[in-house]
Protein backbone atom coordinates (compact mmCIF):
# COMPACT_ATOMS: atom_id res chain seq x y z
CA UNK A 1 0.00 0.00 0.00
CA UNK A 2 1.36 3.32 -0.65
CA UNK A 3 2.18 5.72 1.85
CA UNK A 4 -1.15 8.43 2.61
CA UNK A 5 -0.23 11.63 0.83
CA UNK A 6 0.16 14.51 3.15
CA UNK A 7 -0.58 18.50 2.08
CA UNK A 8 0.48 20.86 4.12
CA UNK A 9 -1.13 24.26 4.76
CA UNK A 10 -0.96 27.79 7.40
CA UNK A 11 -3.34 30.26 8.03
CA UNK A 12 -2.10 33.77 8.00
CA UNK A 13 -4.76 36.51 9.38
CA UNK A 14 -4.08 40.11 8.81
CA UNK A 15 -5.60 43.02 10.54
CA UNK A 16 -5.25 45.16 13.89
CA UNK A 17 -9.00 44.59 14.23
CA UNK A 18 -8.41 40.60 15.23
CA UNK A 19 -5.74 41.56 17.72
CA UNK A 20 -7.62 44.26 19.54
CA UNK A 21 -10.45 41.56 19.85
CA UNK A 22 -13.03 44.44 18.51
CA UNK A 23 -13.32 41.98 15.56
CA UNK A 24 -13.40 38.17 16.09
CA UNK A 25 -12.04 36.28 13.88
CA UNK A 26 -14.40 33.51 11.98
CA UNK A 27 -11.85 32.92 9.03
CA UNK A 28 -9.03 30.09 10.66
CA UNK A 29 -12.10 27.61 11.37
CA UNK A 30 -13.91 28.14 8.59
CA UNK A 31 -10.58 27.66 6.48
CA UNK A 32 -9.36 24.96 8.66
CA UNK A 33 -12.32 22.77 8.37
CA UNK A 34 -12.64 23.56 4.19
CA UNK A 35 -9.10 22.17 3.86
CA UNK A 36 -9.59 19.49 6.02
CA UNK A 37 -12.42 18.52 4.30
CA UNK A 38 -10.38 17.98 0.84
CA UNK A 39 -7.20 16.70 2.36
CA UNK A 40 -5.13 19.77 3.28
CA UNK A 41 -3.65 19.83 6.92
CA UNK A 42 -3.78 23.04 8.52
CA UNK A 43 -0.30 23.23 10.64
CA UNK A 44 -0.24 26.35 12.10
CA UNK A 45 -1.69 29.77 12.18
CA UNK A 46 -0.52 33.10 13.21
CA UNK A 47 -2.30 36.93 13.17
CA UNK A 48 -0.49 39.56 12.75
CA UNK A 49 -1.45 43.49 12.66
CA UNK A 50 -1.46 45.74 9.39
CA UNK A 51 2.37 46.38 9.80
CA UNK A 52 4.07 45.53 6.75
CA UNK A 53 7.38 44.13 8.36
CA UNK A 54 5.34 42.08 10.56
CA UNK A 55 3.17 40.62 7.29
CA UNK A 56 6.60 40.15 5.15
CA UNK A 57 8.28 38.11 7.87
CA UNK A 58 5.23 36.06 8.90
CA UNK A 59 4.70 35.18 4.65
CA UNK A 60 8.45 34.72 4.36
CA UNK A 61 8.06 31.82 7.78
CA UNK A 62 5.02 30.28 6.82
CA UNK A 63 5.52 29.64 2.86
CA UNK A 64 8.82 27.98 3.09
CA UNK A 65 7.27 25.46 5.68
CA UNK A 66 4.29 24.33 3.90
CA UNK A 67 2.89 23.70 1.11
CA UNK A 68 0.42 26.47 0.97
CA UNK A 69 -0.29 29.78 2.94
CA UNK A 70 -3.68 31.37 2.94
CA UNK A 71 -4.16 34.96 4.07
CA UNK A 72 -6.88 36.91 4.59
CA UNK A 73 -7.30 40.34 5.48
CA UNK A 74 -5.75 44.14 4.00
CA UNK A 75 -7.10 43.58 -0.17
CA UNK A 76 -9.15 46.72 0.13
CA UNK A 77 -9.51 49.98 -0.75
CA UNK A 78 -8.43 51.31 1.88
CA UNK A 79 -5.03 53.10 3.20
CA UNK A 80 -4.76 49.79 5.99
CA UNK A 81 -5.03 47.56 2.82
CA UNK A 82 -0.91 47.28 2.75
CA UNK A 83 -1.83 42.93 1.95
CA UNK A 84 -0.82 43.24 -1.75
CA UNK A 85 2.77 45.42 -0.86
CA UNK A 86 3.80 43.20 1.57
CA UNK A 87 3.40 40.18 -0.22
CA UNK A 88 5.07 41.52 -3.12
CA UNK A 89 8.12 42.75 -0.11
CA UNK A 90 8.28 39.18 0.94
CA UNK A 91 8.85 37.84 -2.77
CA UNK A 92 11.10 40.60 -4.06
CA UNK A 93 8.94 41.52 -7.04
CA UNK A 94 7.23 44.90 -8.04
CA UNK A 95 3.46 45.55 -7.16
CA UNK A 96 1.75 47.78 -9.73
CA UNK A 97 -2.08 47.99 -11.30
CA UNK A 98 -3.00 44.49 -12.87
CA UNK A 99 -4.64 45.43 -16.06
CA UNK A 100 -6.88 41.84 -15.65
CA UNK A 101 -8.26 43.50 -12.19
CA UNK A 102 -8.91 46.55 -13.76
CA UNK A 103 -11.08 45.28 -16.69
CA UNK A 104 -12.58 42.47 -13.64
CA UNK A 105 -13.98 45.61 -11.62
CA UNK A 106 -14.26 47.64 -14.80
CA UNK A 107 -17.44 44.84 -14.97
CA UNK A 108 -18.76 46.56 -11.77
CA UNK A 109 -17.81 49.99 -11.62
CA UNK A 110 -18.56 52.41 -14.30
CA UNK A 111 -14.90 54.10 -15.55
CA UNK A 112 -15.97 57.39 -13.66
CA UNK A 113 -16.36 55.76 -9.96
CA UNK A 114 -13.04 53.50 -10.81
CA UNK A 115 -11.71 56.20 -7.84
CA UNK A 116 -8.31 55.87 -7.00
CA UNK A 117 -9.13 53.90 -3.96
CA UNK A 118 -10.67 51.19 -5.83
CA UNK A 119 -7.89 51.31 -8.25
CA UNK A 120 -5.78 50.11 -5.48
CA UNK A 121 -7.82 46.90 -5.45
CA UNK A 122 -6.31 46.19 -8.59
CA UNK A 123 -2.53 46.14 -7.14
CA UNK A 124 -0.71 43.24 -7.70
CA UNK A 125 2.50 41.53 -7.33
CA UNK A 126 4.24 40.77 -10.59
CA UNK A 127 3.67 37.15 -11.66
CA UNK A 128 0.65 36.65 -9.35
CA UNK A 129 -2.98 34.78 -10.79
CA UNK A 130 -5.85 36.42 -10.11
CA UNK A 131 -8.87 34.33 -7.54
CA UNK A 132 -12.42 35.35 -8.47
CA UNK A 133 -14.53 37.54 -6.33
CA UNK A 134 -18.17 36.83 -7.17
CA UNK A 135 -19.09 38.72 -4.62
CA UNK A 136 -17.73 42.50 -4.28
CA UNK A 137 -15.80 41.30 -7.87
CA UNK A 138 -12.41 42.99 -6.79
CA UNK A 139 -9.93 40.13 -7.16
CA UNK A 140 -7.48 38.05 -4.14
CA UNK A 141 -4.67 36.90 -6.06
CA UNK A 142 -2.10 33.35 -5.76
CA UNK A 143 1.88 34.26 -6.43
CA UNK A 144 3.98 31.29 -5.27
CA UNK A 145 2.48 28.94 -2.95
CA UNK A 146 0.43 31.72 -1.10
CA UNK A 147 -3.45 32.52 -1.73
CA UNK A 148 -4.12 35.65 -0.77
CA UNK A 149 -8.17 36.42 0.21
CA UNK A 150 -10.16 39.36 1.83
CA UNK A 151 -10.80 39.51 5.12
CA UNK A 152 -14.73 39.96 5.23
CA UNK A 153 -16.09 36.23 5.06
CA UNK A 154 -18.47 36.19 2.88
CA UNK A 155 -15.81 37.15 -0.27
CA UNK A 156 -13.12 35.03 1.70
CA UNK A 157 -15.49 32.23 1.58
CA UNK A 158 -16.49 32.58 -2.27
CA UNK A 159 -12.15 33.02 -2.89
CA UNK A 160 -11.53 30.11 -1.11
CA UNK A 161 -14.10 28.32 -3.23
CA UNK A 162 -11.77 29.11 -6.63
CA UNK A 163 -8.61 29.38 -4.54
CA UNK A 164 -8.32 25.55 -3.67
CA UNK A 165 -9.04 24.72 -7.62
CA UNK A 166 -5.37 25.19 -8.27
CA UNK A 167 -4.04 23.13 -4.67
CA UNK A 168 -3.06 19.70 -4.90
CA UNK A 169 -4.86 17.58 -2.33
CA UNK A 170 -3.49 14.66 -0.28
CA UNK A 171 -5.07 11.57 1.66
CA UNK A 172 -8.29 12.90 3.54
CA UNK A 173 -8.07 12.63 7.32
CA UNK A 174 -10.46 10.22 8.81
CA UNK A 175 -11.87 11.74 12.35
CA UNK A 176 -13.44 8.99 14.92
CA UNK A 177 -15.69 10.70 17.60
CA UNK A 178 -16.33 8.95 20.56
CA UNK A 179 -18.23 10.40 23.01
CA UNK A 180 -17.36 9.79 26.85
CA UNK A 181 -19.67 12.72 27.90
CA UNK A 182 -19.63 12.89 31.64
CA UNK A 183 -16.96 10.04 32.26
CA UNK A 184 -13.88 12.10 33.66
CA UNK A 185 -10.65 12.79 31.87
CA UNK A 186 -8.86 11.69 35.20
CA UNK A 187 -10.36 7.83 35.17
CA UNK A 188 -9.26 7.46 31.66
CA UNK A 189 -6.21 9.37 31.06
CA UNK A 190 -3.76 6.60 31.30
CA UNK A 191 -5.76 4.05 29.88
CA UNK A 192 -6.23 6.30 26.46
CA UNK A 193 -2.22 6.85 27.08
CA UNK A 194 -2.01 3.32 26.72
CA UNK A 195 -3.85 3.19 23.58
CA UNK A 196 -2.25 6.38 21.95
CA UNK A 197 0.91 4.30 22.99
CA UNK A 198 0.10 1.34 20.98
CA UNK A 199 -1.69 2.91 17.74
CA UNK A 200 1.52 5.35 17.06
CA UNK A 201 -0.18 5.63 13.21
CA UNK A 202 -3.02 8.04 14.37
CA UNK A 203 -3.20 11.13 16.50
CA UNK A 204 -5.64 10.27 19.50
CA UNK A 205 -6.98 13.65 21.33
CA UNK A 206 -8.96 14.19 24.54
CA UNK A 207 -11.79 17.43 24.43
CA UNK A 208 -13.51 18.51 27.33
CA UNK A 209 -16.50 21.04 26.88
CA UNK A 210 -17.86 22.98 30.50
CA UNK A 211 -21.53 23.11 30.21
CA UNK A 212 -24.40 23.99 32.63
CA UNK A 213 -21.76 22.91 35.77
CA UNK A 214 -20.66 19.97 34.17
CA UNK A 215 -17.53 18.63 31.78
CA UNK A 216 -18.82 16.84 28.74
CA UNK A 217 -15.56 14.77 26.80
CA UNK A 218 -15.11 13.61 23.32
CA UNK A 219 -12.29 11.86 22.64
CA UNK A 220 -10.92 11.87 18.61
CA UNK A 221 -9.26 9.91 16.72
CA UNK A 222 -7.32 10.99 13.84
CA UNK A 223 -5.84 9.72 11.38
CA UNK A 224 -4.87 9.33 7.58
CA UNK A 225 -5.00 5.07 7.30
CA UNK A 226 -8.63 4.08 7.74
CA UNK A 227 -7.94 0.59 9.24
CA UNK A 228 -5.68 2.32 11.75
CA UNK A 229 -8.06 4.98 12.89
CA UNK A 230 -11.15 2.17 12.96
CA UNK A 231 -8.69 -0.23 15.32
CA UNK A 232 -7.41 2.45 17.51
CA UNK A 233 -11.39 3.64 17.80
CA UNK A 234 -12.61 0.26 18.68
CA UNK A 235 -9.97 0.16 21.61
CA UNK A 236 -11.32 3.54 22.77
CA UNK A 237 -14.65 2.50 22.54
CA UNK A 238 -14.17 -0.38 24.52
CA UNK A 239 -12.35 1.47 27.25
CA UNK A 240 -14.91 3.81 27.75
CA UNK A 241 -17.10 0.76 27.87
CA UNK A 242 -14.98 -0.89 30.43
CA UNK A 243 -14.97 2.18 32.39
CA UNK A 244 -18.38 2.90 32.37
CA UNK A 245 -19.28 -0.29 33.78
CA UNK A 246 -17.22 0.11 36.31
CA UNK A 247 -18.19 3.86 37.33
CA UNK A 248 -21.61 2.45 37.30
CA UNK A 249 -20.73 -0.13 39.62
CA UNK A 250 -18.63 1.79 42.24
CA UNK B 1 2.66 65.05 29.72
CA UNK B 2 4.32 61.59 29.84
CA UNK B 3 4.37 59.33 27.03
CA UNK B 4 1.55 56.75 27.15
CA UNK B 5 3.03 53.75 28.54
CA UNK B 6 2.52 50.54 26.32
CA UNK B 7 2.40 47.19 27.69
CA UNK B 8 2.68 44.25 24.79
CA UNK B 9 1.05 40.25 24.71
CA UNK B 10 1.00 37.76 22.59
CA UNK B 11 -1.39 34.83 22.48
CA UNK B 12 -0.63 31.29 22.04
CA UNK B 13 -3.50 28.82 21.08
CA UNK B 14 -1.93 25.43 21.78
CA UNK B 15 -4.05 22.37 20.08
CA UNK B 16 -4.84 20.43 17.14
CA UNK B 17 -8.60 20.77 17.50
CA UNK B 18 -8.09 24.30 16.56
CA UNK B 19 -5.90 23.42 13.29
CA UNK B 20 -7.96 20.59 12.57
CA UNK B 21 -11.77 23.30 12.26
CA UNK B 22 -13.34 20.66 14.78
CA UNK B 23 -13.32 23.28 17.33
CA UNK B 24 -13.77 26.71 16.69
CA UNK B 25 -11.03 28.63 19.20
CA UNK B 26 -13.12 31.10 21.43
CA UNK B 27 -10.25 32.17 23.30
CA UNK B 28 -8.05 34.56 21.21
CA UNK B 29 -11.31 37.00 20.72
CA UNK B 30 -11.90 36.78 24.32
CA UNK B 31 -8.23 37.84 25.69
CA UNK B 32 -7.48 40.31 23.01
CA UNK B 33 -10.62 41.96 24.63
CA UNK B 34 -10.05 41.72 27.97
CA UNK B 35 -6.19 42.79 27.46
CA UNK B 36 -7.31 45.71 25.66
CA UNK B 37 -9.51 46.49 28.24
CA UNK B 38 -7.13 46.84 30.82
CA UNK B 39 -4.18 48.67 29.04
CA UNK B 40 -2.42 45.25 27.70
CA UNK B 41 -2.11 44.87 23.81
CA UNK B 42 -1.92 42.22 22.36
CA UNK B 43 0.31 42.16 19.17
CA UNK B 44 0.29 38.70 17.58
CA UNK B 45 -1.04 35.02 18.38
CA UNK B 46 -0.28 31.79 17.10
CA UNK B 47 -1.81 28.31 16.92
CA UNK B 48 0.37 25.50 16.89
CA UNK B 49 -0.33 21.85 17.69
CA UNK B 50 -0.50 19.29 20.24
CA UNK B 51 3.78 18.60 19.32
CA UNK B 52 6.52 19.40 21.68
CA UNK B 53 8.75 21.36 19.28
CA UNK B 54 6.46 23.30 17.96
CA UNK B 55 5.49 24.38 20.98
CA UNK B 56 8.90 25.42 22.67
CA UNK B 57 9.46 27.45 19.03
CA UNK B 58 6.59 29.40 19.37
CA UNK B 59 6.62 29.83 22.82
CA UNK B 60 10.46 30.90 23.20
CA UNK B 61 10.01 33.15 20.24
CA UNK B 62 7.22 35.25 21.16
CA UNK B 63 7.78 35.44 24.88
CA UNK B 64 11.31 36.98 23.56
CA UNK B 65 9.54 39.34 21.83
CA UNK B 66 6.18 40.73 24.13
CA UNK B 67 5.64 41.90 27.28
CA UNK B 68 3.80 38.64 28.27
CA UNK B 69 2.85 35.94 26.69
CA UNK B 70 -0.50 33.70 27.31
CA UNK B 71 -0.94 30.32 26.55
CA UNK B 72 -4.40 28.34 26.26
CA UNK B 73 -4.27 24.54 26.35
CA UNK B 74 -3.22 21.41 26.74
CA UNK B 75 -2.75 21.19 30.93
CA UNK B 76 -5.26 18.78 30.96
CA UNK B 77 -5.01 14.87 32.02
CA UNK B 78 -4.45 13.50 29.33
CA UNK B 79 -1.13 12.22 26.97
CA UNK B 80 -1.68 14.72 24.71
CA UNK B 81 -1.70 17.77 27.30
CA UNK B 82 2.24 18.37 26.88
CA UNK B 83 2.10 21.90 27.50
CA UNK B 84 3.52 21.97 30.92
CA UNK B 85 6.88 19.60 29.76
CA UNK B 86 6.76 22.14 26.66
CA UNK B 87 7.13 25.18 28.52
CA UNK B 88 9.38 23.80 31.02
CA UNK B 89 11.94 22.84 27.55
CA UNK B 90 11.66 26.19 26.46
CA UNK B 91 13.19 27.53 29.74
CA UNK B 92 15.11 25.06 30.50
CA UNK B 93 13.93 23.77 33.65
CA UNK B 94 12.90 20.34 35.02
CA UNK B 95 9.31 19.66 35.21
CA UNK B 96 7.44 17.99 37.99
CA UNK B 97 4.58 17.56 40.65
CA UNK B 98 4.43 20.46 42.42
CA UNK B 99 3.34 20.06 46.35
CA UNK B 100 0.98 23.05 46.15
CA UNK B 101 -0.86 21.64 42.96
CA UNK B 102 -1.43 18.11 44.81
CA UNK B 103 -2.71 20.06 48.06
CA UNK B 104 -4.95 22.30 46.34
CA UNK B 105 -6.30 18.94 43.79
CA UNK B 106 -6.86 17.43 47.22
CA UNK B 107 -9.63 20.39 48.28
CA UNK B 108 -11.73 18.15 45.27
CA UNK B 109 -10.47 14.61 45.19
CA UNK B 110 -10.29 11.87 47.63
CA UNK B 111 -7.10 10.56 48.15
CA UNK B 112 -8.22 7.68 45.96
CA UNK B 113 -9.55 9.86 43.28
CA UNK B 114 -6.15 11.49 42.48
CA UNK B 115 -5.54 9.11 39.92
CA UNK B 116 -2.15 8.90 38.04
CA UNK B 117 -3.62 11.02 35.32
CA UNK B 118 -5.03 13.68 37.66
CA UNK B 119 -1.62 14.25 38.94
CA UNK B 120 -0.62 14.93 35.66
CA UNK B 121 -2.50 17.92 36.28
CA UNK B 122 0.28 18.68 39.14
CA UNK B 123 3.19 18.92 36.97
CA UNK B 124 5.04 22.34 36.51
CA UNK B 125 8.27 23.95 35.82
CA UNK B 126 10.50 24.46 38.34
CA UNK B 127 9.71 27.92 39.39
CA UNK B 128 6.29 28.58 38.12
CA UNK B 129 3.50 30.02 40.49
CA UNK B 130 0.44 28.65 40.09
CA UNK B 131 -2.97 30.15 38.45
CA UNK B 132 -6.18 29.50 40.53
CA UNK B 133 -8.61 27.72 38.87
CA UNK B 134 -11.97 28.23 40.89
CA UNK B 135 -13.90 25.27 38.17
CA UNK B 136 -12.31 22.86 38.29
CA UNK B 137 -9.24 23.34 40.60
CA UNK B 138 -6.44 21.76 38.66
CA UNK B 139 -4.14 25.21 38.65
CA UNK B 140 -2.62 27.28 35.58
CA UNK B 141 0.62 28.84 35.95
CA UNK B 142 2.97 31.83 35.32
CA UNK B 143 6.84 31.26 34.72
CA UNK B 144 8.44 34.48 34.03
CA UNK B 145 6.10 36.64 31.36
CA UNK B 146 4.36 33.25 30.38
CA UNK B 147 1.16 32.41 31.64
CA UNK B 148 -0.43 28.88 31.26
CA UNK B 149 -4.32 28.54 31.42
CA UNK B 150 -6.24 26.18 30.17
CA UNK B 151 -8.18 26.02 27.19
CA UNK B 152 -11.45 25.40 27.93
CA UNK B 153 -13.16 28.25 27.77
CA UNK B 154 -15.00 28.58 31.34
CA UNK B 155 -12.00 27.23 32.98
CA UNK B 156 -9.67 29.96 30.90
CA UNK B 157 -11.80 32.66 31.80
CA UNK B 158 -11.76 32.08 35.63
CA UNK B 159 -7.69 31.44 35.01
CA UNK B 160 -7.63 35.24 33.37
CA UNK B 161 -9.65 36.80 36.06
CA UNK B 162 -6.33 35.65 38.41
CA UNK B 163 -3.39 36.08 35.97
CA UNK B 164 -3.90 39.87 34.71
CA UNK B 165 -3.37 40.12 38.87
CA UNK B 166 0.17 40.18 38.22
CA UNK B 167 0.84 41.77 34.92
CA UNK B 168 1.79 45.76 34.69
CA UNK B 169 -0.60 47.39 32.62
CA UNK B 170 -0.26 50.01 30.24
CA UNK B 171 -2.33 53.30 28.99
CA UNK B 172 -5.27 52.24 27.66
CA UNK B 173 -6.01 52.14 24.18
CA UNK B 174 -8.98 55.04 22.96
CA UNK B 175 -11.26 53.64 20.60
CA UNK B 176 -13.55 55.71 18.62
CA UNK B 177 -15.80 54.37 16.13
CA UNK B 178 -17.94 55.97 13.19
CA UNK B 179 -20.02 54.44 11.17
CA UNK B 180 -19.80 54.66 7.66
CA UNK B 181 -22.85 52.85 6.47
CA UNK B 182 -23.05 52.43 3.09
CA UNK B 183 -20.94 55.01 1.97
CA UNK B 184 -18.61 52.77 -0.21
CA UNK B 185 -14.97 52.57 1.07
CA UNK B 186 -14.03 53.35 -2.71
CA UNK B 187 -15.64 56.42 -2.13
CA UNK B 188 -13.74 57.33 1.27
CA UNK B 189 -10.60 55.81 1.18
CA UNK B 190 -8.54 58.33 -0.60
CA UNK B 191 -10.01 60.80 2.04
CA UNK B 192 -9.25 58.92 4.92
CA UNK B 193 -5.72 57.95 3.64
CA UNK B 194 -4.59 61.67 4.33
CA UNK B 195 -6.64 62.32 7.33
CA UNK B 196 -4.12 58.64 8.63
CA UNK B 197 -1.37 60.65 7.09
CA UNK B 198 -2.16 63.55 8.89
CA UNK B 199 -2.92 62.19 12.42
CA UNK B 200 0.41 59.79 13.30
CA UNK B 201 -0.36 59.24 16.49
CA UNK B 202 -3.50 57.11 15.89
CA UNK B 203 -3.87 54.07 14.07
CA UNK B 204 -7.07 54.22 11.42
CA UNK B 205 -8.51 51.24 10.33
CA UNK B 206 -11.74 50.45 7.87
CA UNK B 207 -13.75 47.58 8.39
CA UNK B 208 -16.71 46.78 6.08
CA UNK B 209 -18.87 43.81 6.63
CA UNK B 210 -21.07 42.19 4.40
CA UNK B 211 -24.58 41.56 4.96
CA UNK B 212 -27.41 40.46 2.85
CA UNK B 213 -26.03 41.28 -0.03
CA UNK B 214 -24.87 44.72 1.56
CA UNK B 215 -21.79 46.52 3.06
CA UNK B 216 -21.57 48.02 6.07
CA UNK B 217 -18.42 49.55 6.65
CA UNK B 218 -16.71 51.26 9.72
CA UNK B 219 -14.22 53.41 10.42
CA UNK B 220 -12.36 52.93 13.60
CA UNK B 221 -9.51 55.44 15.64
CA UNK B 222 -7.31 53.90 17.82
CA UNK B 223 -4.61 55.41 20.17
CA UNK B 224 -3.61 56.42 23.43
CA UNK B 225 -3.35 59.90 23.36
CA UNK B 226 -7.18 60.85 23.75
CA UNK B 227 -6.98 64.13 21.83
CA UNK B 228 -4.82 63.32 19.32
CA UNK B 229 -8.19 60.06 18.78
CA UNK B 230 -10.68 62.84 19.00
CA UNK B 231 -9.20 65.19 16.83
CA UNK B 232 -9.01 62.32 14.25
CA UNK B 233 -12.28 60.84 15.18
CA UNK B 234 -13.58 64.82 13.98
CA UNK B 235 -11.56 64.13 11.35
CA UNK B 236 -13.16 60.96 10.22
CA UNK B 237 -17.08 62.10 11.04
CA UNK B 238 -16.61 65.11 8.98
CA UNK B 239 -14.99 63.53 5.65
CA UNK B 240 -18.07 61.34 6.14
CA UNK B 241 -20.76 63.83 6.57
CA UNK B 242 -19.70 65.63 3.70
CA UNK B 243 -19.02 62.65 0.70
CA UNK B 244 -22.60 61.09 2.82
CA UNK B 245 -24.07 65.01 1.45
CA UNK B 246 -21.99 64.40 -1.94
CA UNK B 247 -23.61 61.00 -2.32
CA UNK B 248 -27.30 61.77 -1.91
CA UNK B 249 -26.28 65.46 -4.30
CA UNK B 250 -25.32 63.45 -6.98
Amino acid sequence: MSRPTTVTAAVLVIGDEILSGRTKDRNLGYIAEYLANIGVDVREARVVPDVEDEIVAAVNALRARYDYLITTGGIGPTHDDITADSIGRAFGVPVGEDPRAIAIMLERYAPADLTPARRRMARMPEGAELIENPISRAPGFRIGNVYVLAGVPAVMQAMLDFAVKSMKTGALMRVEVIAAGSLPEGLYGEALGRIASAHPNVAIGSYPSFRDGRFNNQIVVRGKDEEAVAAARRAVEEMVAALSRNAVAS
